[in-house]
């Protein structure tokens, strides 16, 4: 294992610089991780100067502009070349970290790291790869999560070969299965984009697919990874955290109704409060932007101490895999691009 | 109110002709409502001598061919005429009833739907309009459920107008809230289709459109009415049933982890399933085919018979109302079909 360093967005989240400085400091005290603190130096010194901690893992990099959750991503990315984001590139693209690690802006993220970084060879545009978590196993890898609305089919290929590559590094797997989100099982089912996207995903021998699969299907863990465009990908999760939400206050309205009900659920609450930890993505810190030259990992605006801690553990370990340089070479072997029909050829 | 016939498929759903059957004669002993059962005569007879019933009300239509939930839509509709949904959508065409409720093969009924009975002036292609419940005020209407998986800009708008018809009849209220599902609420958020739906519905001043919304946002109901394409419309309905089924095994599994949990968990058992149901849309009972020149209701294949004995009761009311007629003029002022600018003219 290499040392590594993680450069933290020290400015993004809903209750920033705390959450971050406080996850960097556990980070480095109980994990002995170095993090690279960047945003307003005098808020983030501010905080250290409360706390004891290990002073040689903990740095700060001064970005005085800010980025705010509401900012136009290419507006910010525009004009804004000193907030915590393009810093935090900065010192990604120089080498002064290893993985760049941010609860902020998303839109900002993706269109920064774009511009700063690149992109990885044959990849076109990049995918946030978000783990989900399922009623068994580890959390499936769902991509893309929003970075990209509009995909053309070959771009949700290169998503698919580029999850395949990070889950099997992370995971330490070979094959991992590939499943397209879809409104049927069957092959013919989906909408125009899906039905070209089975095909593409079908022909590429490299990739397990195993076809068309209903998001009602996701707890019970069909695949590894799910392919989805950006737009149906975030609709996805955002109609989960509102049924979570929905589930919960079901629970507490029916619990009310009789006086012994009220008084269970009072001792039942810890394990409601566990119940919900389970089903919330945010536990597993960090999303993967995959497909920029770069490792760059996204986390929840809404992360707490321990979502951040868990990302910023995911992400160093995402750097010691060397996980960028076997990205890099994902799609190398780039069947679509080259030859679409290749299973045609002899025909 | 008028008197009317509700015409039942018996040959729908999981657990046909059992369920509709017996939904088929609560709904007359218990409601007065007149239902015509169309399937196998034999069956459905065999069930109906071990009941006592109002024999005036349960009339039995014989559909001897049988649509299965695995038969693809076009074929199912081009090759078995006398199936229980062509001769159902035949007794409505005909007059001998006055809505007709399936809980079988949603794709065989829409494109027989289609075919049997045409389409409403000014519409494309019809939409599922299914009910969502919330966590308060009344379930919300979301279209398209699934009918249309890529509809132009201007189908969308056709439904979010079919659906505006629906909710005032069926609830009696004026100018229902119109809401568009997006990855975000800003006005430039969503993909180029949702984009350009949301310039067709600001552009609509007979709707009230209220712009963006989130799914997250949809227990809170934010509207009454939310407008999306079929793909995604399935998606949501289908990420929602995934995700009650893993919060409801998540919570068995929290419970069983103390033995004082497991106890407790017992006693709460009767107010969970209450909390389940009210999250389960399958309890709002049918989902009505919007665009077709007819009263047809669709319902969950999954529905048991109290599901089934609403969407009987549902069907019953829209067909009182004269939904239809009032359908019909939905899109009378077709704002966007005929001048998309309308608001620019005095520019």
């Amino acid at each position: 294992m290499k040392h590594v360093t993680v450069a933290l967005d020290a400015m993004g989240g809903d209750r920033a610089p705390d959450i971050p400085v406080r996850a960097a400091l556990r980070a480095a005290t109980d994990h002995g991780i170095a993090v690279t603190l960047i945003g307003n130096q005098e808020s983030i010194k501010a905080i250290l100067v409360t706390e004891s901690y290990p002073d040689h893992l903990i740095n700060i990099v001064d970005a005085p502009e800010h980025v705010s959750m509401e900012d136009q991503a290419v507006k910010a990315v525009r004009g804004k070349r000193r907030a915590s984001i393009p810093v935090g590139l900065e010192l990604l693209k120089s080498g002064d970290a290893d993985v760049f690690l941010s609860a902020g802006n998303t839109g900002a993220v993706v269109a920064s790291s774009i511009l700063s970084l690149g992109r990885l060879p044959g990849v076109d545009r990049p995918g946030i790869a978000i783990p989900i978590p399922t009623a068994k196993g580890p959390p499936l890898l769902l991509i893309d999560a929003g970075a990209l609305v509009d995909p053309k089919p070959e771009q949700m290929w290169q998503h698919a070969r580029l999850a395949t590559t990070f889950y099997v590094v992370a995971n330490q797997v070979s094959n991992p299965t590939v499943g397209l989100i879809s409104n049927g099982e069957e092959s013919g089912k989906g909408n125009g984009l899906v039905r070209a996207v089975h095909k593409l995903l079908g022909d590429d021998e490299q990739l397990q697919f195993i076809g068309n699969v209903e998001p009602r299907a996701m707890p019970e863990r069909p695949c590894d990874i799910l392919v989805t465009d950006g737009f149906t990908g975030n609709v996805i999760l955002k109609t989960g955290e509102g049924i979570v939400n929905l589930v919960q206050e079901s629970l507490r309205t029916e619990f009310k109704t009789r006086w012994y009900t009220s008084i269970l659920a009072t001792l039942l609450k810890p394990a409601i409060r566990r119940a919900g930890k389970a089903l919330d993505y945010r536990e597993y810190g960090g999303a993967p932007l995959l497909g920029v030259n770069g490792l760059v990992m996204i986390a929840h605006g809404g992360s707490d101490v321990t979502a951040l801690v868990n990302g910023i553990l995911t992400a160093a370990r995402s750097a010691e895999r060397n996980t960028l340089a076997a990205l890099a070479t994902s799609l190398d072997s780039n069947v679509n691009a080259q030859s679409p029909n290749a299973d045609d050829r002899s025909g």
